[in-house]
This record gives C-alpha cells, sequence and structure tokens, in this order.
C-alpha cells in the first residue's frame, strides 16, 4: 500500500478500507508513515468526514495502540462522562462518588491542564500527596473495591490518538468531527467504561460554539458509542461562563467538598452546578441500568435516591475513601484546601445586571496567575483561583463583590484583575437565560 | 504569525494577505515552517483554491526565492513553450531552433526524466559531450549569441518551488490548479522568458483527462502570465499515444535532426507532431511580436516563414551551432545517434486499425528497458527506444510491425514488448479521431 494514493482516495471523498486505515494509523504510529503524510491525510478528513464505519474502525486503531484496563472482574456497570471541556467544570469529582455510592463503577482516566482548560489530574493533585500516577492494576483494584478511582493518563493508553492529536494540534486540523469523536471514544474505552454519557458543551464559553455543531458532535458521539457495543446518552448543555462559583485546582476541590457533604447551610451549591450534577447523574445512572440489562427506573425516583447519597453523606464518604486509598490527606481536604494569601476583588462598576462572562479569558487570567500552564511540564500553582460571587442574569448594585481573587502575589493578582474586568460585562436589563439542557440525545 | 491559523485561515477559504503568504512560503523554504505545516497547508488550498492575487504572489515568491536569469542585454523577444508533459513529446529541440531563425529568442531550462516521464536534459545527453550544466552566465551568452540555449535544472533556481514540489509529490496535493500554476510560471519567469506559449495535453496520455480540466489550466496560466506581466497564449491539444515516431533518448533526437533537415524524402515528419510543431510555432511568433509591440502578421504568412527557415536548412543550423557551443559532437548527431543493439518488433495480431497506444504504460516500459529512471539520480541508458510505425487511426495488416524496440538485451526487451503488446490496443473498425488543437486561450 502507498500512502500517497490513500490520501488521494480520502481527497476524493472515498473511504477507505478497513486494512488502508490500518496501515495508515499503524504505519504513523509505528513512525514508518511520516508526520507530513498523515496531516495531508488529516487535512483530507477533515474536508472529506469519515463514513461511521471508518470512524468505528478508528476507534479501535486506536483503543488497540496500547494498553486497555481490564475491568471484567468488576461486576457492577461501569460507567462514565466525558465533557468537551469548560472553565469551572468540577462535575467529576461530584459524579464518581454519586455513582459509586448508588452501587456502580465510575472509572476516571484524564489529564493535566493545558492553556486555558483546566486538568483534572492537577485539581486532584491540590489535595495533598494524592497520587494520580498509579498502576493500571492499583486501578483496576480500587475501581473494583471502592467504586471509583482516578488514573493520570499515561503513554501507555492510546498512543496513537496522542501522536494523532499532537500532530492535529499543530495543523489546523483537531475541528474534524470523526477525528474529534475517535479521539473522545478510544480513551473512554481504554478505561474500561461500558456505559457513557457525553456532555456536550454549546455556548460562547465552549469549544461548539452553535447548537448544529454541539448536536452534530452529540449524534455521532452517541453513534460511534453504540457501534462500539456502549450504552451511551448525550445531553447538550449550554456553556457561556464558568461553571459553579470556584475557577482554579484547590478551590474547585473545596466547592465539591461542600457540595458532597451538603453543607454549610447558608452556602447552598450554585444553581446550575447542582441542576447539571443532577441530569448528568440521572443519565449515568439510565445508561447503566442500561448496560445491566434492569427495567429503567422513572427518572424522579433516580434523582431521589441520588439526593439522598448525598444528603446521607454517603457520596462524601466515597470520595475520602478513595482520597485516602490514593494517597491524599483525607483530614487536610475535610478542613478545607488553602487558597493563595492575597485576596482581591472585582466590584461592580455600575449597578444592572451580570450579562456575560467570557469563560476562555477566565481561564486565560488563572494561566496568569499560575492556576494554569502555557505548556506542558511547567509547575503548577494549586492555591491560587477565582470564586465567582456572581453569575450571568444576577443582579447586582454598583460596588458589590463580583469576583474574588485568590493570588501568590498582588501583581500577578491585579493582572488577573484587569482581565477579569475585560471578562465581565454588565448590562442595565437582565439578559435571556437559556436552558441548561438544549437538547439529549 | 502563526502557521496554524494561517493554515485554519486558508482551510475557512479566505485569501491570506502577501504579508502571511510571504511567512509560509518563505518559512517553509527556510525550514522554519516544518514539512508537516506545510502540507496540511498545502491540502487545504488543494480544496479551497486560492485568488488570483495569492496566485501571482505565490509566483513571484517562488521566482525570487533564487537566481532569476537576467536577459535584459538580449534585444530580441524572449520566448519560451511550456508543455504539461507527453511521452514523445520533444518539439522543444524543434521551437527553439525555429523561433531563433526567425529572429527571436528562446531560452530553455529544463529538467530529466524521472517515472514516466522523459527529460529533455537526458534527451540532450545522449549526443556525445552535450554539456547542459552550465553556468547562468555563459546562459545568457549563449542566448544572446545564439538566439537559444538549454540550461539543466538547478538548485539556484526556484528552490522554494523545488521544496514545495517535492512535498506535494508525496502528500497527494499535486493536483491542485493553483500550486500547478504557480509552479510552472516560476520556472518560466526565473529563464527570462517574456511571452509564453502553454500547450496543456488533454486525454488518456495526458496529466489532464478531461477538456474542462485542460481548459480550466490554460485559462489559468495565461491569465497569470498576464498577471505577471508576460504575454501568453494557450493551446489545449490532444494527447493519447506518443507524440511522432519515437520514444527514448537518442532516437528522439535523431527524429527531430530528420524534421529539422527535413529529411530523407522517404521519411517525412510523422503528421500530428508536424502539425503541433507549426502551430505552437506560430503561436510563440505571435506572442513574440506582441511582446516587441509589432504588428500581429497573418498566421498564413507566419506558418510560411516557419516552412521557410526549415526548408532552407537554417533551423537545423541553429540547433546544430548551440550543439556544439554546448560541447555536442555535431558530427555524431549529423551521422544518427546510435541505438541499442537488440531489435524487437511488436506485429499486429489481427488485421484492423490502431484504436489506443496508452502513452503512460509506453514510458513505463521505456523505464524497464533503462531508458528513464525509477529513483532520481540513477543512471540512463541513451540508446533504448521505441519507433511507432503505426499510430492511432492507422490500418494495419495482420504481422505488420506496430512499433520496433530497440533493447540493450534481449531479456528487457522481452518485458517492454510484452508491456508494449498490452499498450496498443487494436479495433476492426477506424477509431474516432480527436482534433489535434482542441482550444486556444
Amino acid at each position: 500500500m502507498n500512502p500517497v494514493e490513500l490520501i488521494k482516495k480520502k481527497r476524493r471523498g472515498d473511504s477507505l478500507t478497513p486494512a488502508e486505515l490500518k496501515f495508515m494509523v499503524e504505519g504513523y504510529t509505528l513512525g514508518k508513515i511520516p508526520d507530513y503524510q498523515m496531516s495531508a491525510f488529516l487535512m483530507a478528513t477533515l474536508f472529506k468526514g469519515m463514513s461511521d464505519d471508518e470512524t468505528a474502525q478508528l476507534v479501535d486503531l486506536m483503543l488497540h495502540s496500547g494498553a486497555v484496563v481490564n475491568l471484567d472482574k468488576v461486576k457492577t456497570a461501569k460507567v462514565d462522562k466525558h465533557s468537551t471541556g469548560g472553565i469551572g467544570d468540577k462535575t467529576t469529582f461530584l459524579l464518581a462518588p454519586i455513582l459509586a455510592s448508588l452501587g456502580y463503577s465510575y472509572p476516571t482516566i484524564a489529564g493535566r491542564s493545558l492553556g486555558h482548560t483546566g486538568g483534572t489530574v492537577d485539581k486532584l493533585e491540590s489535595i495533598p500527596g494524592f497520587q494520580c500516577h498509579i498502576s493500571l492494576k492499583r486501578f483496576q483494584e480500587l475501581v473494583g473495591s471502592v467504586g471509583l478511582a482516578f488514573l493520570g493518563q499515561t503513554d501507555e493508553i492510546c498512543p496513537a490518538d496522542k501522536k494523532i492529536y499532537g500532530l492535529r494540534d499543530v495543523t489546523g486540523t483537531v475541528e474534524s468531527l470523526p477525528l474529534i469523536v475517535a479521539s473522545i471514544m478510544s480513551k473512554k474505552l481504554a478505561e474500561g467504561a461500558e456505559g457513557l454519557v457525553f456532555d456536550v458543551k454549546c455556548g460562547s464559553g465552549a469549544f461548539m460554539k452553535t447548537d448544529k455543531e454541539a448536536e452534530a458532535l452529540a449524534k455521532a458521539l452517541v453513534a460511534t458509542a453504540k457501534r462500539c457495543k456502549r450504552k451511551a446518552q448525550a445531553l447538550v448543555t449550554t456553556m457561556n461562563g464558568p461553571l459553579g462559583h470556584g475557577v482554579g485546582n484547590a478551590i474547585e476541590i473545596n466547592e465539591c467538598v461542600a457540595f458532597l457533604r451538603q453543607g454549610p447551610a447558608d452556602q447552598p451549591p450554585e444553581p446550575e452546578l447542582w441542576n447539571l450534577t443532577l441530569e448528568l447523574s440521572a443519565a449515568l445512572v439510565a445508561v447503566a441500568e442500561e448496560t445491566e440489562g434492569a427495567k429503567p427506573s422513572p427518572k424522579k425516583e433516580v434523582l431521589e435516591r441520588i439526593e439522598a447519597v448525598l444528603r446521607s453523606g454517603q457520596a462524601y464518604s466515597k470520595f475520602l475513601e478513595v482520597v485516602s486509598l490514593q494517597g491524599g490527606d483525607t483530614e487536610a481536604l475535610d478542613q478545607g484546601l488553602p487558597l493563595a494569601p492575597k485576596s482581591l476583588v472585582v466590584e461592580a462598576s455600575e449597578k444592572g445586571y451580570v450579562s456575560e462572562i467570557l469563560g476562555e479569558s477566565v481561564g486565560q487570567a488563572l494561566v496568569e496567575l499560575g492556576g494554569g500552564r502555557k505548556k506542558a511540564g511547567e509547575p503548577i500553582d494549586h492555591g491560587v483561583g477565582f470564586w465567582f460571587e456572581k453569575r450571568e442574569g444576577q443582579a447586582v448594585d454598583k460596588g458589590e463583590a463580583l469576583v474574588r481573587i485568590f493570588a501568590r502575589d498582588l501583581k500577578t493578582g491585579e493582572l488577573a484583575k484587569n482581565m477579569l474586568i475585560d471578562a465581565i460585562r454588565l448590562s442595565p436589563r437582565p439578559p435571556s437565560k437559556a436552558n441548561l439542557i438544549r437538547t439529549r440525545f
């Protein structure tokens, strides 16, 4: 087989045979096909797409390019959620203990922050002692015994996806639906999940800006998951500003602890984070029941069970259990992780309503504070972050606090403050509020 | 500027600014932009095209990436023909002496054969002693004094085109109209030509298989030449089988010598080669007159002048003069260059008509004989080749010779013979014959 002929075949819009796609993907992963041929192939794919068969086969090739977690010994349904990413999105730390408390398994393989996007591993590492880099064997054991565990992404998992994603990032070929789907799906299958819920964000703060784009991705994810013999649901959810109050590492973990232990009573969870967590939990229960071949429970009953494991403290106990078993200091966690010492406040410049918070700018301000990375491998300051007192749609008086900044020093704090001032828009009238859940598939 | 953003800009179908295109092309030529980003950019260009301004600017960037021949001291109009390539196409060796005899200048920069396509330099080197690798200065002198000269393509000329073409060849991005146009045009401008005639081949033996494709290329070449302030005409010509009788190196030069000296009388030039040479010569005279600001001569008169310089021996003298000045053995040339010793004949298997000769297969058979290269840099056997006794449309009796093979040994000769048997189709009825000149622009 000749790579040039296969590039031309895709360029014409024809589908590659399984043998041809294997030749391209394996050849590239093994270094036999050079970057410049793969990037031309990826660009042709971006223009011409892939058939459902090709996409499913690409998932399979990426999946089997590396290690696959074997959770066969775990008898409960293994479920996981994938979010297309949003500033302040911390639902993983809530969903995993909730689902484990409900008797399902929730294996999580996660990455680090880069650029304006946060990283699950970094957030967990803000808990003193927490160790994400455990062996695959230990990960399998924890999922089996506790019902949840967190594993930092390694080179062992889906190396073909890692290499192809790295090339897409520098060749303008990220935005291809089949390539996005295959990248997401291969990693989820590698961690052993049987039932999947996709949280496809849509809005100014999301990767997908329009309903059309988000719905296309949601449909493609569900279709490919089903072709890969997994149960799946997708929710298209609104994502403009950050999710919840906290943006940062320790501060997001603190917000999750307060959420899980349902207190203090005068600080209820931020409503959007609460609603999204309950909706995603219910969807995960639905795919778990489908996986186990159980009769689907009425949603009302499912929501009651979810609220019950939160109120009873079961979900919080599960979280403390896994943190402890992965080396984390549960006492420090329970007392609240320390935040950076310099506090600054962005105040409303006039009376009105918060009309918009630019999520991407908030993410960039966090990087300036030291809470994110400009380049892979850089150290991170877990204590810095933001606490959004006011969210889109809320009324504010002149001088009222919009957001509190926790900085290591005043210089970076002032820099971040100026960025946040630009990122938060006020208007004299309340903005129209979009539904949190836009569509479901 | 960021290459990824420029790739995305082209991907969206937007035009790059002159500064942006310069950043990409110069950056790539200097090795600052890697192959994998350029190949993604080229594939995006293949899908989205380039504006006329971008194409003209790409020509300019390629042209000025290297040395440009300065023919300012040559006062007569400098003209040249470019053909999109065909098996047995030897018109360059005819047009150059004809135009020089008519008082114009004809500078030629040419390449070597690769794969099934022949190379002007290889054909000239079948003349003992002929030296194509002369200095730019010597080339300028010869064009000035004799009116024609042949220069082998060097790394000095259009290095950006050379590097980009090499990448297109291995990334399935050859077939992009603006990239084809810029590659052709930059080299023609680098050799100092003021008036250009494009022979765009169309048919089963050509790069462009359909009239639509060929006409699009012809129009784009003329438009870009005019934008680059050159006089230009394009002829779309039929190209199915080889052009003329001879295919090879020495054998094509011998055919040209017979053509130029108009004899022997019992061996008139092959009619298609004769007609094409006269049509291209007339078009070259037209652009030369336009370049010099002269009143255009009637075509009938131009054709008479062309035939006159052939009949008088002037054109042949010009050819002998330049061959001699470039170190070639004119006596050997005049006596007929020696051909390989083993002669084989492909005979008609039945009575009928030659309906088709597959040009590409003929080119590949020549490579098997040693008359072409599989890889750049390989040595070549100048003496091997084919002499087509019968051409498309001609009637043949069973057992009549269709083509004579000149091979170095019987083994390669038999191999080539079997390939030619497959490449020549006979039919019981005469095939429909397409016009040689299909359209003009």
